[in-house]
């Protein structure tokens, strides 16, 4: 199988590597010159075996819009593009129904395994059609952890599908996360009862019911930096954990864990917390509390 | 009406001209001579006409305790203590039995309407027998609002139920102020929307389903600061709004909005977040995403 | 001042009370013949004098975007359209740029108060054109309460700033029920300590720190159905609390308690939880913990 | 080594069986007859070799207390008591101290793992002396995980360190657990997208960042029993995640996504809930809005 790849960043770059080595041919685009095997996307095009596939990997929103718009103009009827980047489901539907048109067919694929996924391979969950992707399926093959197919890859139902559940696996991470988090700052706060912080999640990799990858990517953090001393607690979120609160409230989904973990992290990149400021003011107005003035 | 107070610091004070102005005398006693009446609590004893009664006023914890303990041993059977400060229950619990070995009688009430009170008069919540209530309910009445008894005092119950009314008070009192400083955060970010922040609370307390005292404050503070440019969102909490989440846990009441408003405060006391830490490490493991260094 | 009025339900109907008692004539416009005073929304527009005005007080979405559009039809250059529903700011910007095609103005005003607005007056937040607010200042002071205008009316800033404000009211108005929600909740689950759970709300309603309109309601509700036996823990959301949730979410706003108190509603209209299923088969996977099977 | 066991159900019995598969010789006591290789905890006690150690596995709380009341009298100067059950950290303060007057050692151990534990080993978490940790070493490593001892096995500190470090433990794991059943019942409402739950969370055991043993159990549940038809969402609690929160606020450490997922559970409990009959009560009050009768 041969495909096409746009975007050859951090997470393009290693996926290439990866399918190679697995026996799927690829021709990677990128607009940086140093990576791209071709000069423009015209040229990837051209490169590719009809029916064509080629798999975008770049910024989702208006860089994702851009390369859709630019691919749906250079391919043609029956050909495949497949978006594998982090777009909301909704885009999907945008442009499958654009794609649709000119009889380009489309595919969502949530890409799951972050700077690991080179070696462990990528969890994936796709949306589309049965018969494509029974087509390229190879690439699936190529890009999934070894194992049982069904335990590193989902079609999951109709275009959109596929970033709905990765959306939905974000949100769940975002929670996850914090989890661990909330557990560490407890026991980082009692250390006159815990002597050995990382030590205790070191011991929890094994035979605990809170094991977990993420579990040992924090023993590994805090190997590094036990007390997390080159680090701060500023913390971006990529648009997937907003989303599913966005979907949750509007299917009447409860999500707490899901929507405290997001706050959380829009806390943590305020400098200062314009509600908190709010309560110190009314606590000095009926309580004469003090309140800390600002330098 | 002839009573005791012990403390004539901010409420202490305050209380002692609303009794006065109503016609209790009221024998003050503090550990600054400069404003008590007496010079040692044994001299507030003598100076009281049995049975005697002897309304406290200090901080919650050690200090309320020590005095109770002094008080223990100068005060006669027949004689009341009422513990006015924000004690928990369960010290009224322990106060109680206490003092029931020597005879001495034993009240709490809890006291709302800080600064206000002088002027407004203080809502009371009281636990302790019915005929101490009774007996006392002279001073009662000189301190709460004017209006009908039962809208700003209430019999809650056996001793310590004044001070668990009053706890639970300040936990909703806690989750309403989070309430409005969210709703502030959110207009005050949409400011390209909202073009007068402080005129839209201001227009919020006549006709609405909002209006409170809350409420009222709120404008205060804005039209006194309305950008909060010289406070900080560092916000104390004084044990009750604690202490009602723990009550929630102990009798599987859930507490979300309560809890959430107290964490909002632990959260607004710290430099960083050692569970944001975590996240941000963590994110960094899986995905390389750039973390923010120390500096 | 003469102004048409579409939609005379529970809310318009007593609005056109309280503008014709307070001298604005009102020709109103229903669905429902029996309480309509003309037979066709043309004839509504036919009674008005030019430039026209017509309050629009119908259910939002669908319902309001038909009636704009049908005024659309029949009104001429120069008229103004306000709509006092509970229409989210989003459909304001678009009403509002549909109608400016055709010189049509628009306004959007949030109301507050519900039943009450009919004896207390409407607490207004309105989004328009500085000339148009001046024009219909009438309409709103014949509709907000008595009192400083100020404090019961606000021109909050352009078209859609006025459901904006509103929104952010509902909001706010949530988490303040949750928050007493919760405190009566816990004071009823300790009925051993609290004796008096409605004397202890009712004696909250002067002095105190939580003095508010919605307590009021709460003593009311309490004193009618004490236990609230004859009640429902069911409880719908119509909208702005769900939308103010999403612009938290837009904007990095952290909504801690304004988004558990939609979560707390959507959970009070599940049958049983989904989650909550899942977490009580998690449970008996690990631990063997006995589930309860459905009947 | 031979040591005692007291306790033989579901945990301890599991434990007796790998620790004598793993070559440590083990006497069992149980009220049940049919269990016990003893008739009395004297004989239990008489027939170990001293000095002894006798492994607590009862419920906690007044069992547990009971258990180490009897074995106060039984045992001698230098023998160890380890509580191996979910006892708070607490408790082992007021243990160790009640047998230090006498010289019997204490030390608590965190277990976790389940049901599982007999087939994957047990992560152990103790608190104690190191000279007792390193005596009764083959009594965890019998017990622990296969694999490097720090992964399945720490000494976290001093005498209560073990059971602190495993109530951190199980609150993160509550809110792990949320967490996935938020996610679940997302997924699940939007089946019109997802049409392969199951398949989902099944596909996402391999290289996702979520990857982790409470997944694998949900895809195990979900496989048995997909529409979770034969569960009913009503979850306990065990005590420990209750612990974590009053640990969090007592330390300042805030817990947003644990108490969550407490307060879920309290909830799931809930025949109906009295702070919602409260919201349903008060939204009546000011809007007339239709409340759900009781029938």
């Amino acid at each position: 199988m041969h495909i096409g790849l746009v975007g050859l960043g951090k997470m393009g770059n290693n996926m290439r590597a990866r399918l190679e080595k697995n026996g799927v041919e690829v021709t990677g685009y990128d607009t940086n010159p140093a990576v791209s095997d071709v000069a423009t996307l015209a040229d990837l095009v051209k490169a590719l075996p009809a029916p064509r596939t080629v798999w975008i990997m770049v910024p989702a929103g208006k860089i994702t819009d851009a390369v859709v718009n630019d691919l749906e103009g250079l391919l043609e009827k029956g050909d495949l593009i497949i978006d594998g980047g982090n777009s909301k489901f909704t885009d999907d539907f945008r442009h499958s129904e654009q794609l649709a048109a000119k009889g380009i067919d489309y595919m969502d694929a949530g890409v799951s395994g972050g700077v690991w996924g080179l070696e462990n391979g990528y969890g994936l969950m796709v949306g589309g059609s049965e018969a494509q992707v029974e087509r390229v399926m190879p690439v699936f093959d190529a890009l999934r952890p070894e194992g049982p197919r069904e335990e590193g890859f989902v079609h999951v139902g109709e275009v959109g599908a596929g970033h709905y559940a990765k959306m939905v696996h974000n949100g769940i991470e975002y929670a996850l996360m914090q989890a661990y988090a909330e557990g560490y700052e407890l026991l980082d706060t009692r250390k006159d009862i815990i002597k050995d912080v990382t030590g205790t999640f070191k011991a929890w990799q094994r035979g605990t019911v809170v094991r977990s990858w993420l579990l040992e990517l924090l023993v590994r953090a805090l190997e590094a930096d036990p007390e997390f001393q080159n680090i701060e607690g500023y913390v971006q979120d990529s648009g997937e954990g907003r989303w599913t609160v966005e979907e949750g409230i509007n299917n009447a989904v409860p999500l707490p864990t899901i929507s405290a973990s997001i706050f959380a992290r829009f806390v943590s990149r305020q400098e200062d917390s314009p509600a908190m400021k709010a309560v110190a003011a009314l606590r000095n107005q009926f309580g004469g509390h003090a309140v800390k003035a600002v330098d």
